[in-house]
């Protein structure tokens, strides 16, 4: 697997992370795992894609409320412990079948020290993500476009920690950090195409 | 101000920083300001240049032993607020000439919406700095490589902080941030060329 040149990338939601890894991976004529990722987690598990999708996002919580949402059980065992087993096995046989790219998920946690990694990190202004969620997801009349973005990073970052004990959107994590708001989608991709190169 | 566009440089001390700002500049036909900036700021401010450039790195701090290291009276007020004033004033100055390189200095800030910014962050492991630090200061025997440097981070995470109110190194703040350990130095400086002129 230490063979096996692998993006990983990370992103904030409404960054436009997704579509730039796809294109990225497109460009190097190697798979993009994504959705693909969920619907191999989903077959394992037996679980619903959208759950899987949700629980992606959300940290299992210690507190009896949260117990009660995520079905930890009392020796403090949850069903986001069973899918996190599960999506760690296949990252890992993924990142072993050759080079790609993996948009979120921390793969970038699962594959240190086991792959050659190129660690991205995609992010932009809160202004810039509310436009494109608007623009990409429609709106929602219950939730104005900020408070969205705030509740998926808020739980990205807390899933991250939970799992990693690392800091989710860290600097010092990532080879190179982008603001696709500013650099835009195609020129982000050029970027990490050019550097998938250099070694 | 508006019109011209400025690269400004943050980095983790032994990340190479410095040198990528001035091959940057010297490849776009820009000046860049590091040791030039230091040298005006000690003309108008009367201070030694070795002072300048380690209260660069102090933040004032409001304790007693602190306000006696340094110089803060009892107003609050102390020569590191005098530097600040004169470091924004001339680094205003400076962007008002014309498209250039700043490196440290919280350039990024003083200009922000005043001027057209590329923002760059450049980091590595302390490993890697590590190696950097020791290879072009040499050793210092009292004090470990890595005692250095985060001694060092330290106080520009303060200083940054305590005048900014912002968090130094906040992956948010910066167009591209970059392992120049990973990346390598040429690299850096072949992105950050290539980013300059997409507008």
């Amino acid at each position: 697997m230490k063979n096996h040149r692998i993006i990983t990338i990370s992103r904030e939601f409404g960054s436009g992370g997704r579509t730039i890894g796809r294109l990225a991976a497109d460009r190097l004529g190697i798979p993009c795992y994504d959705e693909e990722l969920i619907n191999r987690i989903a077959k394992e598990s037996g679980l619903a894609k959208d759950f899987i999708k949700e629980s992606g996002e959300y940290a299992p919580s210690t507190s009896w409320f949260g117990t009660a949402l995520t079905g930890r059980d009392f020796s403090g065992h949850s069903i986001s412990d069973d899918l996190w087993n599960i999506q760690r096995k296949i990252i890992l046989e993924l990142a072993e079948q050759g080079p790609c790219v993996i948009v979120g998920r921390c793969a970038d946690y699962i594959l240190r020290d086991k792959a050659d990694l190129l660690t991205v990190f995609i992010h932009a202004s809160l202004e810039d993500r509310a436009e494109r969620i608007v623009r990409i997801y429609g709106e929602r009349p219950e939730l104005t476009p900020k408070k969205r973005l705030q509740e998926k990073d808020k739980r990205r970052r807390a899933y991250y920690q939970f799992y990693t004990d690392m800091k989710w959107g860290d600097i010092r994590n990532y080879e190179i950090a982008l603001d696709s708001g500013k650099i835009g989608v195609e020129k982000c991709v050029d970027m990490i195409v050019e550097l998938y190169g250099n070694r």
